[in-house]
């Protein structure tokens, strides 16, 4: 028989992006949460499901502002904020004992002075840097479980390092000469109010973006380093693909030796929920995943070189940010880890 | 503390078009089921998961020919096939104690020589044409609850149907001047060759078809006329967007007398778990039901005439197809009518 | 010999949104017109193809602010600028004989007091409103070439009465009991900064909108009335269709007696070299006049009632806005109607 | 005063798939010719603008069929069918003083021993290889001028070879490492009754394809070593992209030596219609191209490493099909090269 869960409360920061409308809704199906409280400045006082019509029947809560938060009464706190607003208030949650997961990048990079300069902004809690811990569940579940603060990877973080650790942990690959093409959905860049955003201009459309320096850049060269021991570099050149949802990244790495990409990955994440090896040379399609919380990863080995090509794909809203902010929530609560986040992508 | 449900075994005939793949997604969550077989002609043999890469890691089971498939050990057999496959298997299995829910159109009309004009072929179970339940739930609950055979409607004319029938029962509208101004997505039609299909030729365009006459006229008009005791007769002109997922209909009726469309369409469902009546002047988009199995439902009352407007939006292959199917299997067998299909809608 | 044309010197207000970059394509390719100034308040300075790239190498003005405006050295000024904007200008220019061709609606009404309630704004050059012609010219092409002032039709009244007029002109329909269910390209909308026009939101959606009533209704209803000799009254229900270009309006009428509609229609436009009258039954789609000046139009009459449905497809930049204006400034000019706009639709 | 010139009858081979089909839409605004005959085995009999409504008012031919195409009263023509068919015409044509242009791959490749195991076939006329010319203007301009037999090159490979020569025929990068990540539209994949391309399959996905070998590959490669006398190895990975038309090519290449890229590509390509070489870091969107025959060239240059990316854009169609065989005409015609394809790209 089973031992009831208690409800946790969950309280969410940001509930108007993308993100936010994401994690909602994954928790109004999670059975061992209750959404008891949704931040927005700009929408406050309004029910949500004025703002948002695609949860009506299904969701009570009106927006309150942030000012006017309840942090008392509450378990878990989700940041799908802009980036500079979890640092504001983690410190506090933390010592009143609540959990605390931010989608937005605040505590993703260690060295304060990098992300000082990629960020444009002074860093206010420095103190919990070293306290967080990146929520890649794939590599750090064990400190996860123990953490109090998630910094929630970026979404090409994602898709770019579980295509690369097993890889750069056995120091198979150069990692100083690393290529990654990636490219992502619309819903990637936000509910913003940009013109380049608008359909008129992003449909029918396809670009590079952000060549001349993408924050995720930092991100993933200081966790890769991180994890793998070596200094890694990237070139990382990110497009703009005229859909919703979906990233797939193509990276190409030089061997420095010969192996069996699909053996050692197959080894790496075999006990892995989310993640999924395809065979070689079926490279992975983004509807594959869509809505859903897997990462696929395929690959192509060149006869005539080292070279080889691997291809990751993930839901940028799912994998790359509210589907993995509650996976690391079950993780921290010792939940079963695929709670919640366990559904089958949506095709056609 | 709850009763275990026995694990019913299912079987899917066609599982390759886009409502067998929605009914395989559906399933694969639902609590009280087990998928048990697949049929598939062109693919048998065939994994599953390697045709719909989207199942891999949730699904082992491999395609079999209809002609290899068990029809002994299966609780419910789902017919997800084109028309007039579903009529040559009924008899059969319902003999045996099946429970037999036909997507397709083979029970859809009772009057045999409609059917078999529209359809263009002889019905091949005319005896069972008046056992088969029209698969309405929000109407034919209760015959839903004691029937065998389900005739799961077409998703025009759920839309429709839902749209009128509180106002054709109340004889408040004018039963013979109905317009249904319907627009579906391109998954409507199917997975088939098709040139108009092509993304090249659909996308960035939008154009009427089947405007000689729908299949989907003549099972609207009997059933509305069966179940509102008039005659019936729409215009009927369905227009193809160049979207994936979605229908929306937009209706114009003639009122007899005054009346607030608003409050008798709540009093009218306001026990259904599926209709969501929007304010009036709010129209719904179809965006707000993508992937879920709402029908949302607004009204416009046009001051200076008789003239009122009905929107209603569903997503054709959930509430149009494969999610009504569920719910059709959750009332046949006792469940709880929402389990499985309780799905927030996906947005963006 | 061909005698030489002069070339006349052209003026664009409001150069940034997509009727203007739209009239910027067709003036570049037009023979005997220089676009001599672009105005942009928010870009004045920049060069144009800076903001649009795709007229690099074709274009070399930059945005002048309008207030630097050079209005004396120009012969024909057109107005691609928001609502309310021409008006402050057209008197000054006219009496200086210049021509000047209003995309937006300042002209379009002829009661002032209609205009005025349906655009919240008191209307600037009163005098002016009787001395305007509506430049449709399949019905006032006489009066168009003898117009100083032109008000250019919007694009849902363009694709709806082109529809209308061969049918309400010989009296063949009820002209009370119409409806227009129109569906628009999202570039319909302008290169505005609202949520509801961000790809993430509008792609993969389908909705009604503006259904408590939407300015193009006073227009079609006024016009109509002029050129019919009737009151006429609509039911007009716009919708937002996922694609950047393209209109179709499906029309519902009564009809008062019996009349072959390809006929009528093809004998009333038979000279008309962007009306294209299309064989019963066989709908025209918005792709087969994409980037193109034409409208096409179709029928379908319903065997058991006095219905007839009819459908008519513009590109809503095109024959919707620039090209018109184009082909009324070619009327004006005493050019060859076509100059400049003979464009073949692409396609796909 | 302009002398007259003479009107050129065309024969276009193959007028129903998409590149044929824009080859219609350019010629139709051709000065200097005439569509004479357009064939199609599978439409023979009927009007070209019945299978393409959105010819109607501007094109009267009808679909001949290929055995009886009238192959003496013509002056060009243009192979737009599959690969494998203008070869078994060439001879005959040029014989009797035809031009030929194949917009297929029969003559691309002048390894006949290549071609034959990339195409799966015997090549008919091994004869003409080495008198058919490449059909690429910036390169070929001397040779095309004098050529009876074009080559037109295919679409990835004018992108990708484009964004490459001026570099290695400096002798500027290492041309054995070259990588490009490919993008196309989905209209490349031509007017073909295949699954994936399926709107309901295509829109909303991203995946790379033809990973095992893509037979632009060969083109590119020996067409490099040709123009630059080096051997050429590229990594080449194509994806597919949910649009209809655009290619997006960005390059990955290691600088053998400084320099400024900017400038030797705009003094490469200065005297260049169709070449557009944009700022450094200002990376080009495909819709800047659509529809227009443009090649737009951008750069970014790594700090760090003597990484070069290089980003080309052209439209499939155009620059990579039909547009590019049209200047390929005017060259060998003597008319001035822009003639009829001097067209502005279609934005929004």
């Amino acid at each position: 028989m089973e031992i009831m869960k208690k409800i946790s409360r969950i309280s969410i920061f940001g509930g108007t992006g993308y993100t936010g409308v994401e994690l909602i809704r994954l928790l109004l199906s999670h059975p061992y949460v209750e959404i008891y409280q949704i931040t927005s400045r700009k929408d406050k006082g309004k029910r949500v499901d004025e703002v948002y019509p695609s949860f009506r029947g299904m969701l009570n809560n009106k927006f309150v502002s942030p000012e006017d938060a309840d942090l008392e009464n509450v378990d878990i706190v989700f940041f799908a904020t802009p980036n500079g607003i979890a640092m504001n208030y983690a410190d506090n949650l933390i010592s009143n004992g609540k959990i605390v997961i931010d989608l937005a990048a605040d505590f993703r990079i260690k060295d304060k002075g990098v992300w000082e300069k990629w960020y444009g902004m002074e860093h206010k809690s420095p103190n919990l840097i070293d306290k967080a811990v990146y929520g890649l569940p794939e590599i750090n579940r064990d400190s996860i479980k123990k953490a109090k603060l998630i910094a929630n990877p970026g979404c090409y973080p994602t898709a770019i390092q579980l295509a690369l650790i097993p890889l750069l942990k056995k120091k198979l690959i150069n990692p100083i000469s690393i290529i990654a093409d990636a490219k992502s959905g619309i819903s990637g860049a936000g509910k913003n109010l940009e013109l380049k955003l608008l359909m008129s201009e992003a449909e029918e459309d396809f670009r590079a973006y952000g060549i001349a320096g993408h924050r995720h850049l930092p991100e993933i060269e200081e966790n890769l380093a991180n994890i793998c021991g070596d200094e890694v570099k990237l070139t990382f050149i990110p497009h703009l693909v005229p859909m919703i949802r979906g990233i797939h990244a193509t990276i190409y790495v030089d061997c420095i030796e010969n192996f069996n990409a699909e053996e050692i990955f197959e080894s790496f994440y075999k006990e892995e929920p989310f993640v999924d090896i395809m065979p070689a040379d079926m490279p992975p399609n983004t509807k594959s995943v869509r809505a859903s919380n897997f990462c696929r990863i395929s690959f192509h080995k060149e006869k005539a070189s080292n070279r080889l090509i691997i291809f990751s794909v993930i839901d940028n809203l799912m994998k790359g940010a509210a589907g993995q902010a509650v996976q690391n929530m079950n993780i921290m609560m010792d939940w079963q880890e695929s709670t919640g986040i366990n559904l089958v992508p949506i095709t056609p």
